[in-house]
């Protein structure tokens, strides 16, 4: 059945598949020791223009969370998210598990503003009663955001300069980081992100990967002992080169770009037919994930030929649902589609 | 100096000493296997008309608060709390230190509402995502609030209701139960409490002991291995006649009522003294926290011969301050403050 | 260069490999909702002779011994393991680090004997202080050992009925299981230890996966909303398939069987070939793992053409080095080792 | 009845009791910002001629150890422990509930020595495999120890000077260091403690205090927030005056040395007493707890008619007991025991 389901309903990039193949019966060290891992990390940094960042592989985005967050903030730290922020309602409490506290603050459209964060710690700062508080030390965004939206470079700066003036940390969750960079709308190149955060992601899982994300510390970042660390957390692969294989042939010849620029064309012909078709939008996204509102006839009726993803309910009459494209969605997929609706 | 900073800045009540002074040299087990342990138990069991509850004494608030959520939560399951509550705020993250999540809901002056639980409740089991989302299994009050605000009977019943309904338990905070007990606007009383709740505490540290909150647990609430579980916290005492006698002493002739009493007297006295000399009210509270907006100008007057607790600034003028009362305040105070107003 | 450094130095099996490429292009759920996974799931307890266990899928084997083992045991339980158990020694604590005591008593190379753990429960029993002492709760064994030994029939059983008279759980870490299975010295069948066993797991990384062990819970056994708990540690893929697939090609026509005896055939001609040459072994192994004393010159010179594990210092002319076969080693590979040594 | 059950069984020095209820009516504010807090403070720097130190109150020893470890320790780092210390047996697993493994190493009558914690640091050191263990990073020591044996100036400095070649951190538990300051066998005096460790502290429960210990830091050792971190730990007393006060007493005019002396005295005249009595010592203490072996008749006889510790039972016919004295302990004590045994 045709499926829109989310951007994980497919294996692998061939190519990313191809690599796997390929080197599968090559003799190598474990734990990320390998010459594919070494190498991969070698192509992300030159991709970030940032050749003494630190990169490390983890298998997903929740795991990603929760080791990097605890592993950078002390015991009494906590971190600020978007009230709809991933870690703060859609990791079961992943990063509370490891004992920290997700400060949650009130988003626009999935994103957090600077002035939401300045306000939120010149109060902290502020109170007298602040030595029985969790200290911020940390912000944590997506982009894209779960509602599909971007930041600005001039967002992200300001929330950089927030971290530089209170001694934070800036973290972003690029789960879906590809489908941000090749966004028609951003002003936000790799080598940006890399050079504005303290730590972040590239998503593998949902852009041509089986499983993986690729974590970049900035110089001097990266938590002491890290390995040890993720092996602590669960998080070590014996067979390090499953990640590092895929991340290499992600970032050869720039495919990890270029079949994100395929979800992104892909969405826009979708957003152009549901537009035309006289759809309405939950929200104005400029990424792979789009919201659309359906009556419960549209929902009933498009449900028996394709799949699509339930956001909410808003009212008796009508619900919020997703449309997701991706790294292997087809213009065929596309037409299908305007078939249907 | 005249002070109303807190209910906490007396030692013990004169009794409570006393019985502490005159069992000094009695040779006692520890661990709690005291005869004045095992009394006061007794005595709480009978003031709360409940005795097939369970009663254990811990040292203080956040302590009690820790220990009780985190032995009576499951790892994948959160406690919910007004956004004001005392474990969202002012307890340094100690219950996400055990891994719990606080799902922080909206307030009603310090209140929790049964509609505001409701909402979220029915938002979480119509969501089919929620196995991504941790399980609200508690729901945490403090009684007084921290404004001092009050539940009615029929709120708290309508709490325990949903938690009946869904399968949760009803947790309150009781650090100040007493001056909510004696407030001349509450219909609840002690065993009502008792009924209600899954496990509440009895706070001593701020009506007349040096320290203590005696936890007590519905019958079969009590979570397996519980001295053990208080011992793995660094919850129990070697010396438990610390807060076995003290409580003993405050069980006995209805100690703990009557000097609970005087506190809701001076503080029905100081609010009148303020109204009467026109200052504005932050909002209404029936117990022995009073919340007074003050300029700026007040605030340097009175604080030169008085003390009192900063809560927020209003505006470029004005700021929100608390008066306490306590077991230990007498007329003479409140008629010295109304020499300084 | 030619290698017996360990059993994950190879990709998958090509059979393994196979089924990736076969159902990449499969629009599947997420999650482990896909065909695949639940076809690999009814295989494995097919395998098991236990249609009423549950089956679950997870990475790695530090990940799923402190999945199990935190969702299974309360805060105030502890796991009694071997002092060289994998959880005692080589997982940078993560048993601790989610709150629990691991107990460590003393091993018979590498194996926990029943005798021990009955001393160990007799004395803290009988000891009036243990509710000052962690509850032991479970028995965690690795079969194989650390050290390449296993358990009969008779000393699981034993370990079992230990469990069953104390109230405990019994953990089999079945990171290397397939190479016990096949050994020419065991007695134990997959479906004995389904028997046996509260919880253990079929290990897919060592033995012809990329990554992937298969946690099997008894009738009864598993923990309450163990997704969700998965989804907390940072351990489920939202390519479920991942692991599904790749399970589903190794229980297909007994293939895990197969390519462990691959291993246990190549590791009696190893063991041969060493003993021929008058080699001293540092313990008799009847598994994959062969554990050879070498003297420093003999070290050097086999290094040069050689990879394999360095295990100990014996003293300072000799050393413990362990020579690793696995699902992937040929014949070829023994020969060429026996031109070296 | 006749009590040589433990040093904590009478309530609190009636020197300490007159400070508690001679400063009970003044007003003071809470969390230790209090004239006496800081006075006690100033008086145990003092007595440890070590200015620079830092001084903090918490209530209890398992609740300093659990504070005490887990805000010095990073996640992935361990405390070593004698197999038989506090830590490792007695706490219910507090360190590990923080997340940190305690490596327990075996004793020498429940110390440990110096070579038995170089061997095991070498032997971390020189493992290629030490990524995937803990990082061993603190030394604790009980002193007394748990079997009432102290360790001499020699062997404390050996012990720091390993953790100095290790970067390790030396942390002494000194739930009755009174006892063992004033031992007739020692040659360490609380400025060579304050000197060796990095962290120790003072117990207050067993010698003249209802409750409280006093965490010492080294300059520069106390952890940041530590305050906000206590209040994490739910070990935070609201009126920080109760130990404040206490302590401030017990070092007026050398109480805690005079009363501790008492201790020694009184255990020298039961030593005496049982060894002029034909009793077998089950090994030599020069502080308050003596191990004694008792037939099973004579532990029917005399505990009739007086109180001891159990401890362990040798065999079908004998137990061995602990006697122990304590600052309360008087004259006629040990002359009514003489009655008895």
């Amino acid at each position: 059945m045709l499926s829109f389901e989310s951007d994980y309903i497919i294996g692998a990039h061939e190519k990313v598949l191809e690599a796997l193949c390929k080197t599968n019966n090559e003799i190598l060290s474990g734990y990320g020791n390998d010459a594919h891992t070494q190498n991969a990390k070698k192509l992300i940094k030159k991709a970030c223009n940032s050749p003494e960042s630190e990169v490390f592989f983890l298998t997903g985005g929740t795991q990603a969370n929760a080791v990097v967050i605890s592993t950078m903030l002390k015991s009494f730290e906590g971190v600020i998210s978007a009230k709809t922020g991933h870690i703060a309602l859609h990791e079961v409490g992943a990063i509370e598990y490891t004992g920290h506290k997700v400060i949650e603050l009130d988003p626009d459209i999935g994103k957090l503003k600077a002035k939401t964060v300045r306000n939120y710690l010149e109060a902290f700062y502020g109170d007298e009663n602040n030595a029985m508080m969790v200290v911020p030390k940390m912000i944590y965004i997506s982009h894209p955001t779960e509602y599909g939206t971007l930041y600005s470079k001039e967002e992200l700066t300001a929330l950089r300069d927030i971290c530089d003036e209170y001694g934070m940390k800036l973290f972003l969750d690029g789960a879906r980081l590809g489908y941000g960079l090749m966004s028609r709308e951003t002003d936000l190149t790799l080598p940006d992100i890399a050079q504005l955060c303290h730590v972040f992601y590239i998503g593998g899982t949902k852009i041509g990967a089986l499983c993986g994300e690729a974590v970049v510390f900035a110089k001097g970042e990266m938590p002491e002992r890290f390995l040890s660390q993720t092996k602590q957390h669960g998080a070590m692969l014996a067979k390090g080169r499953l990640t590092g294989v895929q991340f290499e042939a992600l970032f050869t010849d720039d495919l990890y770009f270029e079949i994100s620029k395929n979800a992104i064309d892909r969405a826009e012909e979708l957003k152009n037919l549901f537009a035309s078709r006289g759809y309405e939008f939950f929200l104005d996204s400029p990424t792979n994930q789009q919201f659309i509102i359906l009556t419960n006839e549209q929902m009933a009726k498009i449900s028996e030929k394709c799949r699509f993803g339930f956001w909410e309910r808003l009212d008796e009459n009508r619900c919020v649902v997703r449309f997701a494209t991706s790294f292997a969605t087809t213009k065929a997929d596309v037409e299908a589609l305007s078939q249907i609706i």
